[in-house]
């Protein structure tokens, strides 16, 4: 077994590169996300639960829910890591935190996420604890602290306006065939404007993924304030063949 | 002068990320790209004549053209490396090429580019030797096979087809307030669909860069099919402000 000489916490280091900051020179969040994705993915394989291991035995890691909470974002050029441990696994959710710091140790914020683990014919959550005899329990990392709100279920009433609908596109796709976690972070971001990130800082991100995404569907945003500086979004997929409308997340972002 | 113990030739490694890899597994072109760029950017930097340095005395590299001829794309989770080297240099323009292998050193394909140097202040053209006395002439590499064809022209007629016309929005924006160059790769290779893509595989791509977009402009595309299996492809900006149009790049695909 690989635990006795790995950490319970895998540390990954990253660069901010040119094009995935923004006009003011900051990171993306979605890139920041994919950041925090890939350093679950390293973990998890480092660990012996990783994507590439469960797919031999017909199984994935779901992205159930994802909150990033940011002080800071890391500047171009700059080297980051992103910290990650499980805190907590039951059954069928695993809870997977992250923290990111900057080459001096300065944490510039954290980050939670909720995932699943499914059967990749079924497309049904499986038990996670079936996995090399619940191994994943040797890696429960509940004392590390991930001092920001859990996310919760985004409440949203029936009067969010519609804002836009957009193609979804070859470049949005993934190898499961599906809109991949990131696209939906950062076209959710892109109905804001410059002019209002130049005023508002992005402070949180919450996210809760229902369901899928195909390559023709069109994806229609709608948005309603919630609080002051906060709103939420509801994604509905519009189905190329069928013309069903059905909600695939629901976001909530708040600015500082 | 580092470069008596630096090699004209950078070689990088990389990772082919799961969400830089489309529904087949193989990474997008797109993201490739900016793996080319940052390599770029690394060596550059390395040499002493990065962006870093040219900010600070007002100068920064703009690329001008890019050719990307791939016989095979990397596939996920697959460590890569991309060499880069300076080819040739006049004192306008800079020719920077590039060679993909694998880890068992295969060659996936090469790439080609051309780069000019502006005054980040006026935006115009600056004299690439003026930089600490021609000290590119150190570092021209002009023995390293890049066995493809030159970018040339892309010329097409009056008569391309009008696609489609998409907004452009906060994530397409870089430091410089423009359309990252990586991005107008993205929005072209989003004309074709995924049934396309499963029927044809993208040789080489090639993009001249003519004028710089902004948010809140709209990117109209226009294609027409000048051989088999190969597409020219106008991008004319319609900005937000004035309403003029205005060309901003051509790219030429070709499928295999």
């Amino acid at each position: 077994m690989n635990h006795r000489i790995l950490d319970k916490i895998g540390k990954y280091e990253f660069i901010a590169e040119p094009f995935h900051c923004d006009f003011s020179g900051r990171m993306f969040l979605g890139h920041l996300g994919n950041q925090m994705l890939n350093a679950a993915d390293f973990h998890s394989t480092d660990r012996g639960f990783g994507m590439k291991y469960l797919m031999t035995i017909q199984r994935s890691w779901v992205l159930s829910r994802l909150a990033i909470e940011m002080e800071e974002m890391p500047e171009q050029y700059e080297r980051f890591s992103v910290e990650t441990w499980v805190e907590s696994s039951m059954r069928f959710f695993t809870s997977r935190n992250f923290r990111v710091t900057g080459s001096d140790g300065r944490v510039y914020g954290y980050g939670r996420s909720i995932w699943a683990m499914i059967d990749t014919e079924s497309r049904q959550p499986t038990d996670i604890f079936s996995i090399d005899n619940g191994a994943i329990n040797n890696w429960i990392e509940a004392e590390k602290p991930c001092p920001i709100e859990k996310g919760g279920r985004v409440k949203m009433s029936e009067n969010a306006d519609f804002v836009r609908s957009i193609d979804v596109n070859y470049n949005d796709i993934d190898i499961n065939g599906h809109v991949n976690s990131v696209k939906y972070i950062e076209h959710t971001l892109d109905l804001w404007d410059i002019d209002w990130y130049r005023k508002h800082r992005l402070k949180r991100f919450e996210i809760a993924y229902v369901a899928e995404t195909h390559q023709g569907d069109k994806l229609s945003f709608y948005r309603e304030q919630t609080a002051e500086n906060e709103y939420c979004v509801r994604l509905v997929k519009t189905e190329a063949q069928t013309e069903n409308s059905v909600e695939v997340c629901r976001c909530r972002v708040v600015f500082g």
